[in-house]
């Protein structure tokens, strides 16, 4: 079984990252693993322990950060958040490919803290398009919604610090990109090392 | 339009690059481009001008390689091979991807002439695979037999040279990888500047 990839996927709120992700996990759940994160903040109504995340004190969330536990993790407005290191290391051995759908920040410092990942970046078709689906959830107000653009706009800035951008126009389209990007991954030179061994190691 | 991409794909003989790469063209006839050689060596029955080679004299090919035309050239048996850059060069500006069906020393020629092309390498699934194929052509005396393998040997050392390697089990799923390389290729970050300097100009 050879190593699973770490595929590291950002994108402004409204671009429909969660989307794209869902329908790539759905087809594709045999080998592919969703990294729950650690977090100090209280459990909300119907979120479930291991599944929404793993809820833990602050006391126990400072003593992993002294032990380097987390690939990543961040401090937002007093609560703290990572990703468990040990998980996802077990589950690339074991051949899974993990998704971490994580924001801008904790991007950049998995970048910092491994050399593996695949960054990719899930784009809007356009801005008027990520306004209609901002709109769209009926959950903003016009502050909110002002500074959720503010933010796209930003964050926009960072995909040159990742390997690749999707713009999601369809779920299918961005999902059948992503299926692709994690083929033509598999047959990167690098990975298929033990491939080509086996075969120069071949009796004629 | 955005620019085309160069694919330099290559494999010993008997891994299937051909037929791959044939399977590849068919599909995608309105975007992709056959780059065709220059030779100075004589045509042989059926072989068209402009189709199988562009047939030149060896002064016209010599005067060729002083005008630096060439992306990559070698003289083989006292005849000259080469790909003519301009052709090449024009393709990718009118956004056209183009195929160099070339060898290992040609491709290695081509990484140094220029700062683009996906370097793809096609594998054979096993060796034993590679006889059978090359047997089953008929055309090799036990002589050739031997020299084929030992070159496909040595060949396959130069695979770390390149940024893909594929396996060749079928030519659907050979062609279906080099589908998704293509694809993934065209999702680089490094490829949608132009998309997201559009996006960021957008007037809300």
């Amino acid at each position: 079984m050879s190593r699973g990839l770490l595929l590291v996927i950002s994108g402004p709120s409204g671009a429909g990252k969660g989307t794209v992700c869902e329908a790539y996990k759905k087809h594709c759940q045999n080998h592919v693993w969703n990294s729950v994160s650690m977090t100090t903040r209280e459990p909300r109504a119907g979120e479930v322990h291991g599944e929404s995340y793993f809820f833990v004190s602050k006391e126990e969330f400072l003593k992993r950060i002294e032990e380097d536990a987390f690939l990543e993790y961040a401090e937002v407005y007093g609560n703290y958040y990572g990703t468990p290191r040990r998980e996802v290391e077990e589950k690339l051995a074991e051949g899974f490919d993990v998704i971490l759908e994580i924001d801008i920040q904790g991007a950049l410092n998995v970048q910092d803290n491994t050399s593996e990942g695949i960054f990719i970046f899930i784009l809007p078709p356009s801005m008027n398009e990520l306004k209609k689906r901002i709109i769209g959830r009926g959950s903003e107000t016009p502050e909110s919604l002002l500074t959720r653009f503010k933010s796209a706009y930003n964050e926009i800035n960072y995909v040159s610090k990742y390997n690749y951008a999707i713009t999601n126009h369809t779920v299918e389209q961005a999902y059948s990109d992503l299926m692709c990007i994690v083929r033509a991954e598999r047959c990167r030179v690098t990975r298929v090392t033990n491939e080509i061994l086996t075969l120069k190691e071949e009796e004629l």
